[in-house]
């Protein structure tokens, strides 16, 4: 059997503002570790892919919007995971993927563990994971220097790359969040992990 | 415990032209066996609700009806049931809704013999049940009279009970199918079966 990292990757189609991908995290990553495939998180802006695709969030105030609700309450609930509606949704989560990118180029685990914390402060806490002073406050909780993240989110390197992926994951097919891709296979939403586990075991 | 005609019913809001309730109805009725609860079959038009929300489904040619076919592949495969799209699709699925609710008020369990022949017919061989005629032939098959069916499905009185069974599942926040409601809890999705499946065993 190869090493777990010359096994072809997962990639991660993410978007801070996608409550399934908070639901579904701790499985996507079991997933990957339990295959022995390293999990390429790729954060996309989802906004802007919903207006190139005419899609968008059910209303709140629709049917479907209250059922997503409810069904949110629900998955949290069977995955054991805590769940309060972010004050304001949906909301800007590109400072967040920005930041994120960030991360990525520091040293050690801190994007990943950046990324636990703003899905942990959105939809756990419900908090504004918007606002950039929060999210340097994060930074700084996973060992990042707060003043450099700021600066960086506004880097145009940092924008960049954000857009490239987004585009990278529009040209792939991905219209919603989280979108797994793996072996030329993609699955999108966090009830489809079992199936792409399934399929993995094949 | 109560007798199974005692237990308060599953509402099953479903469209014939729902490839979803064709991949989820094997486990939709051994759920309600399970239970024991009546399976209250309800046709309704789901075309009039999307056109009444301003839903639409995914267009064949756009990257989530892409997936959305793959996904009924996979999902289909993974309950061992056949999948052929209909050469038609989305098709008018009213005519098959009336004939159901005319074969409801056929002595014996033609109703639901019918629902089976209709959705295989639509999803397993890829046949056309917008068609009179074929759901004509499938009503003889079932026992019933093809004439008096042809007759039925033209009735105001069974237009109505259409149009007013649509309006119920309006009323009641349905924008999808299938739609299951017990004891005021709503489930939508063939995926959602074994959430509801743990909810009725608390």
């Amino acid at each position: 059997m190869p090493e777990a990292s010359q096994q072809p990757p997962i990639d991660f189609y993410f978007d801070f503002s996608s409550s399934y991908t908070y639901i579904g995290l701790p499985r996507i990553e079991a997933l990957a570790l339990r295959h022995r495939r390293p999990l390429n998180w790729k954060p996309i802006s989802l906004g802007a892919i919903f207006k190139e695709r005419g899609h968008a969030p059910p209303g709140k105030d629709t049917a479907k919007g209250r059922y997503q609700h409810l069904d949110l309450i629900r998955c949290a609930a069977e995955q054991h995971l805590a769940f309060l509606s972010p004050a304001v949704f949906p909301f800007n989560s590109i400072p967040a993927a920005r930041g994120f990118l960030w991360m990525q180029s520091l040293p050690a685990n801190r994007a990943v563990d950046y990324a636990h914390r703003v899905f942990d402060h959105a939809f756990a806490a419900g908090g504004d994971v918007a606002n950039v002073e929060t999210l340097c406050d994060i930074a700084k909780d996973c060992g990042a220097d707060p003043a450099a993240f700021a600066l960086a989110i506004q880097s145009p390197a940092i924008k960049a790359q954000l857009v490239e992926l987004t585009a990278e994951a529009s040209r792939r097919g991905v219209f919603g969040a989280p979108t797994l891709i793996c072996d030329g296979e993609m699955f999108w939403g966090a009830d489809r992990l079992e199936q792409m586990d399934r399929w993995l075991f094949k």
